[in-house]
């Protein structure tokens, strides 16, 4: 039995675990596009502030704690094409050898591409020109490079997701001078812009300039370094900077699967069924290149390596046998500026809506503990439940760095995941003690208000 | 309509808001038997400790606050007997003038009192001789003079529970020198004894003196001042100091309820079903004073601040006419000692044992982020699930100060609330920012190691 794994970040990685860790008799082959297998691509912006060192240090696992588990690496390798009837995978190496690899059992991870959402000039800018993605090792490594030997005074970053925003400070941390432009009206958009808001306030006081609403349409260069220009409320806008990253997203990197025969759905990402199965006989695939199946919204495209560490560790089971089921993303995610944490897990009211339910929301503070107890601090936690049926359909929260806000909303994702109503949540067990909490915990307090503001709080009939 | 709660504390006081907050036309009298209603007992250790003053911020809401929801606060009116077919309750003010009060429905919620456990001395030595218990605002002031007019250089903390650590805290900050004694292998008993002894490591680096495995018999006074003897490993035990504070648990206060004919049940409490109903007509019971009803355990004698608010909320609606009922407990508990944060939800073996499961635990110590960003620290996280069905049953974990450990847990608690199998805590879609947690939470990655050591990791069927 050989499982044969394309990719070494987290869907291909966790597959090979789960195998091997299920049957430490059965051949793993991982074949990995570059030198870097396991690396936290989530951790790159932490290496750019500084905190992180060396760089080497942001693998999840060395390559020998990689191999210590059975598993075999193949770096420096690209899986070019899958020939399925044959069960092979054809590979070049880096000197441009070619051949194939036979499988019994295949998984494909080879994740996501940096997107570049139309804007011109990225094809022909580059590292050298200080035009920069973020999506792997080789791209740290040519920013690192850049900024070394440039001193680059300035930059702007288009995109104020998760990675723009990390950037974002780990840039100034650095002692550039960012500006963030973001083409709708708030940063990290996944957010309503009530609490996005409270994300811009912080890059505020940390001396990043953020402009809202503006489109990028082209990244050129000129005489004294780059210009990005485009347009901001239905006028022209023109910025220069030394150094550009573009951090606005990803798409499915699925040409190997669709090659073979693949069917994309939602997001242009292969569709896979729970069982991360492809269609493809003895084909699975998992992670950022496949649609996600989310418990409330069906199949989207949704890439986070949480779900990639989930469905690999899916597919691994699978390929040996098994009938594990992917159980659903929720879309839970967190993230850290400076000294504010911000988070989300389920809907926000314009995706419940796509699915029928009839959302409202209200936005409580509530403090992280008791008042009285020194160091108190405000959670603004912004609640989306069904009108209807009183259903719990989203959390997004947003408080200081230290009031436990990032596992905060893990209570709402596992309240969702039963599909609690908003009333029940005030029915859960949670814990208290003066500097931690409150004898009704935020999470609750912020459920509370949203039952008395949407008539849910009424005498009972006698 | 006229509703009166008896009791200034959580379940009292949670029971008239509710009730003026479903029907604000209900008229709600709260009879309290001090003159401090609604006062966070939680939080006087961290009075005590110097970080909350004056006295007054404990109160969750003040004086006005309450008047201001429409209920009725009868003050320093001490509750002595329930006339069950009169509809009465009569009560005695502190000039000792004696009266009634008519109700339509009654909410008893009359706590606990601190538990003597058989040690002699105590009804003979009270706050003026140095000897004291923490369970009232009137014994926080006892003993704030105590401090004040005799300076005590040195305490003997009897008990190393929740409020015994707490204390043990606030007076070796305030610079007395501290012996916390404990009848039991290890301090906070509530945890087993391997993460009890992390807690244990803490007293000891603060420079409490912890004396373990220690039975006290008897507090007495000798020329010099008290002195608490017992035993210890079979030879006599004591030691003297200038104040001594018995904090070894509680009691339920039931004699308003038993000798109007309710029973009682687990540890001696009131029995009430899960509509906070006594059996009584028009009498429902809330809070310390009576049986708690635990997910797990049934019936049993768990009393809690937070679960007093969640009874005494039920009780409010249902005083309305309404049919609430008390979801149930889980014993989920946190305490914050000194830099250490200890918590646990659920059931430990011996407990799982009594009903009949066939419990197994395993420790995992998971760092609350990943390791390459900067301090990181170690979440000790002992699981116990069932051997058979694989369920969830119970989850302990102690931390530093900062990791989250305290809304960790409530991931167990809402998991356990949902009666999941530790394999399906993987399943859940937790947050991750590498400042801040891991691909796998470490809430995630404990559940792997129970899975791991107790089996339940197998190749599937072909």
């Amino acid at each position: 039995m050989h499982i044969v794994a394309i990719g070494g970040s987290d869907a291909g990685i966790s597959a090979a675990l789960r195998a091997r860790e299920l049957d430490p008799s059965v051949d793993v082959t991982v074949v990995v596009a570059d030198a870097y297998p396991n690396f936290s691509i989530c951790g790159i912006p932490y290496y750019f502030s500084g905190e992180v060192a060396p760089w080497q240090s942001l693998a999840h696992r060395t390559h020998a704690d990689l191999e210590a588990t059975g598993m075999r690496l193949r770096l420096d390798t690209l899986a070019t094409r899958i020939d399925v009837a044959g069960h092979r995978l054809e590979v070049r190496e880096q000197d441009g050898r070619e051949s194939s690899i036979a499988y019994d059992e295949l998984i494909v991870g080879t994740g996501a591409l940096p997107s570049s959402a139309g804007v011109e000039g990225l094809a022909e800018l580059g590292p050298d020109d200080g035009v920069h993605v973020l999506h792997s090792m080789g791209d740290t490594f040519a920013l690192d490079r850049f900024l070394d030997e440039r001193d680059p005074q300035s930059a702007i970053i288009v995109g104020a997701g998760y990675v723009g925003l990390e950037m974002a400070e780990a840039l100034t941390v650095r002692g550039l001078k960012v500006t963030q432009l973001q083409r709708g009206p708030e940063v990290l958009s996944t957010l309503d812009p009530e609490l996005g808001r409270l994300v811009h306030d912080e890059l505020d006081r940390h001396g990043v300039e953020v402009i809202t609403n503006t489109t990028v349409e082209r990244v050129a260069r000129d005489g004294r370094g780059l210009v990005v220009t485009g347009h901001r409320d239905g006028a022209a806008f023109h910025r220069g900077a030394d150094l550009v990253l573009v951090v606005i997203g990803v798409r499915p990197n699925t040409e190997l699967l669709t090659s073979a025969g693949a069917s994309t759905g939602a997001g242009g990402a292969v569709v896979v069924d729970e069982g991360m199965r492809t269609g493809l006989p003895h084909v699975f695939s998992a992670g950022d290149g496949v649609v996600t199946h989310h418990r409330l919204l069906g199949s989207t495209y949704l890439p986070l390596g949480t779900t990639a560490h989930k469905q690999g560790r899916v597919a691994g089971e699978n390929a040996l046998g098994g009938d594990a089921r992917f159980a659903g993303s929720l879309g839970t995610q967190v993230v850290k500026v400076f000294d504010l944490v911000a988070a989300r897990t389920g809907l926000r009211e314009h995706e419940a809506t796509t699915v029928g339910y009839s959302p409202v929301s209200s936005t409580a503070i509530a403090d992280d503990h008791k008042a009285y107890y020194p160091g108190a601090q405000p959670i603004s936690i912004r609640i989306t439940g069904d009108r209807d049926s009183g259903k719990l359909l989203g959390a997004q929260l947003v408080g200081a760095r230290g009031t436990e806000t990032a596992k905060r909303v893990d209570t709402y994702a596992t309240a969702l995941f039963h599909g609690m109503t908003v009333e029940q949540l005030s029915e859960l067990d949670l814990s208290y003690t003066p500097p931690l909490g409150s004898p009704w915990d935020a999470v609750q307090m912020a459920a509370q208000t949203w039952s008395r503001q949407h008539g849910r709080v009424s005498v009972p009939a006698r």
